[in-house]
């Protein structure tokens, strides 16, 4: 199919050929789901052996009573883990609840409400704003949305946030305080940030607001899906080029253990974690420390993490190669579609031609197949070229992500051909 | 001993057998801690059933697989927890993660920064404040403190915050969107507020600004000595006087389960709770599911709840025993000191003669006997009158108590002898 050679005739076949193909697909009448990067149950079972690890032997090797009160920064074994997986000193680690977005949610209003490490709280700049790597994550955008954070659109390329034009904004705009980051295995591109846009993120603390931070939300650190995939330690990269503030840094295990019951950390400088620990000691006496052993105990070396994540792994790879083979087959070739071919996380992102996706995931609902909502991977919802789709293949089994995916392919080809005839 | 009337040779007399004991008592080098309202070991251990409860059946009743994301307003069995502690129907409870204080910051972070049911945020007020019964609990006072809204000092009395005062101080200022209350067993002072107090609560949405909210934090609802002590409901008050958007409901399992790792509920209105979730859900995707189930699993149905409760009361009726027999034998019918007798909670509440709290505090430490900060029960921290200390007694054993308060009425006496003495 080569959409912009075709004539209106050949479109006009091809648009019948497919509506057909489409009405009997919505006959079946299919109910599937593929909106969220959620682990299947197959997934969610590696862990189950966490509830009732403990042996009722509360107390961690520390001598901590886990079952009672206090403890703001988290048991000392589970910052350990939060160390090991953002592989920083365990002392610039808190570790925390079961929500990574929770930290994320107190790291933004402390600087918006109370300021960093001395700095003007970003609330009393005239219109302070994050710098937004598009297509990103709505729940980022959620955070900054809610709190009267202005927003501004960078493109994504295959090595990350498109550098120039980051540099060139914050030189032109003090009021530039924050840029959203997911560096390894992005959500949605799947796209892992080179060594040398780490190296230029880490120079940004030198030509910023001295407020401002990167909202590194390192989501995927040790979600490989073969070999392991290297991201350049933002944290070293900042010690050298004397910015260390400029950076928080998130985990999670929410895609380790069990998604909604996890340990998630944050990671910062001593100046930055002082700021913050100020405001959630208003809004906490401390995590659940009894969770965090368990987690602690689950795995009590770092390379039994490893092994689990390579279990997960063997779960998530045919349906990675399940999605990606449809795409292959359907588009390749073709100028239908655009997208990476992640090597680890929990999505595919597709790019339609412009001005198809909104049709797409109509399309593909009408026919029982759930989409992420069109615009939902940029700020406020809106995708100014109506392009982005992201697919999310962990949750649902095989056979449903297969029948899934071969409508997905079939609403794009039909939502292109339909946009092409309306704009002959 | 009776200060008052004592001449100046007779004080010094008593300064000078009281420094004696104290200095004999100074040479043990104790180290002892009354501070915080934690349950002790035995309390705790009540509780360490929950770990390996699941026995690997982590789907909830309803079919919910707790492992993994979603589900802002909790389990629906969690949530019929919290609707049997507070009294209220499950659809107005919201069942969280370990932390009551985290519910409640979001409540007052709702009301400040957006508003409730489309009233204005409180931070667009020129002062916006909350009306503090004292002596009270600092973390509520902390959580005002940290978003810049007012604190105005209440007196409580022994059927709860003087009523009078609370309608005169609302009659007059608008400003005014919001009172701490502890309603049952109150933190410090251990009273229960009357059918009379709770009712005219529920009348001052009438008369306040729309915006104004009780912060009804029922900590100690069914945490009783012996008898059950009634609290009136204030929801049915509430809807009856149809003001049932003017109050906001907590409560916690951290004082029945595991205190640093039980579950946590608001209550409120319908509208009270899509303004609370808007917050919420940018926030966090849901609370720990699993821990929701094992509690719920745990007490499955009341009576099993209400035994447990059963069995923290023999373990801390002793406690309080104990405190308050030391009270009685040394101050009864003296000017020393006034106290209440509480009938649960965790707390028993002490006011010296004016001036001498603080001075009470330090030589404590300097013996060896941590007690709460003095002040720590006022906003700010400061106690206008110098008088109170909250008495901690659950947390110690038995033999620890008994020699912290011996060493706490020597204090006592101490310092209002030398007070006297400066005074005169």
């Amino acid at each position: 199919m080569d959409i912009d050679a075709a004539t209106r005739e050949q479109l006009q076949n091809w648009e019948k050929e497919l509506n057909a193909q489409y009405q009997r697909i919505c006959e079946h009448e299919l109910s599937l789901d593929i909106t969220r990067g959620k682990p299947s149950a197959d997934q969610l079972h590696l862990s189950d052996g966490l509830d009732g690890i403990l042996n009722g032997e509360y107390r961690a090797a520390d001598g901590t009573d886990t079952r009672n009160y206090g403890g703001l920064e988290g048991l000392m074994c589970a910052r350990e883990l939060g160390a090991d997986i953002l592989q920083v000193p365990v002392e610039e680690v808190i570790a925390g609840g079961n929500s990574s977005l929770t930290l994320m949610y107190c790291a933004v209003l402390t600087g918006y409400l109370f300021g960093y490490a001395g700095n003007k709280p970003w609330k009393e700049l005239e219109a302070p704003k994050f710098l937004c790597p598009v297509p990103g994550y709505d729940r980022h955008f959620a955070i900054c949305e809610q709190l009267g954070i202005g927003m501004v659109n960078v493109p994504m390329t295959d090595s990350g946030p498109d550098m120039d034009a980051v540099e060139a904004l914050i030189e032109k705009d003090r009021d530039i305080i924050g840029i959203w980051c997911v560096p390894k295995f992005s959500n949605p591109t799947g796209v892992t940030y080179s060594a040398e846009t780490v190296e230029r993120l880490a120079q940004l603390g030198r030509i910023a607001n001295p407020g401002f931070r990167i909202f590194w939300d390192n989501a995927y650190a040790i979600h490989d899906l073969d070999n392991q995939v290297n991201l350049a330690n933002i944290r070293t990269a900042t010690v050298e080029n004397d910015t260390a503030d400029s950076v928080i840094q998130f985990a999670s295990t929410s895609k380790v253990t069990h998604a909604g019951a996890g340990l998630a950390f944050v990671s910062a400088s001593s100046d930055n974690l002082a700021s913050l620990k100020k405001q959630m000691q208003a809004m906490t006496i401390g995590p659940d420390k009894i969770n965090q052993l368990r987690h602690a105990r689950f795995f009590a070396e770092f390379t039994l993490l490893k092994e689990h994540m390579h279990k997960h792994a063997q779960i998530l790879k045919p349906k990675f190669q399940c999605v990606l083979s449809h795409l292959e087959k359907a588009f390749k070739d073709s100028d239908l579609g655009e997208w990476e071919n992640p090597l680890g996380g929990y999505f595919v992102s597709f790019n339609t031609r412009p001005g198809c996706a909104a049709a797409v995931v109509e399309l593909a609902a009408q026919a029982g197949v759930k989409l992420t909502p069109a615009g939902a991977t940029f700020p406020y919802g809106v995708d100014p070229e109506d392009r982005n789709i992201r697919i999310a293949p962990s949750f649902p089994p095989l056979d449903e992500l297969d029948t899934a995916m071969s409508v997905f392919v079939l609403c794009v080809k039909l939502a292109s051909v339909r946009k092409q005839l309306e704009m002959l």
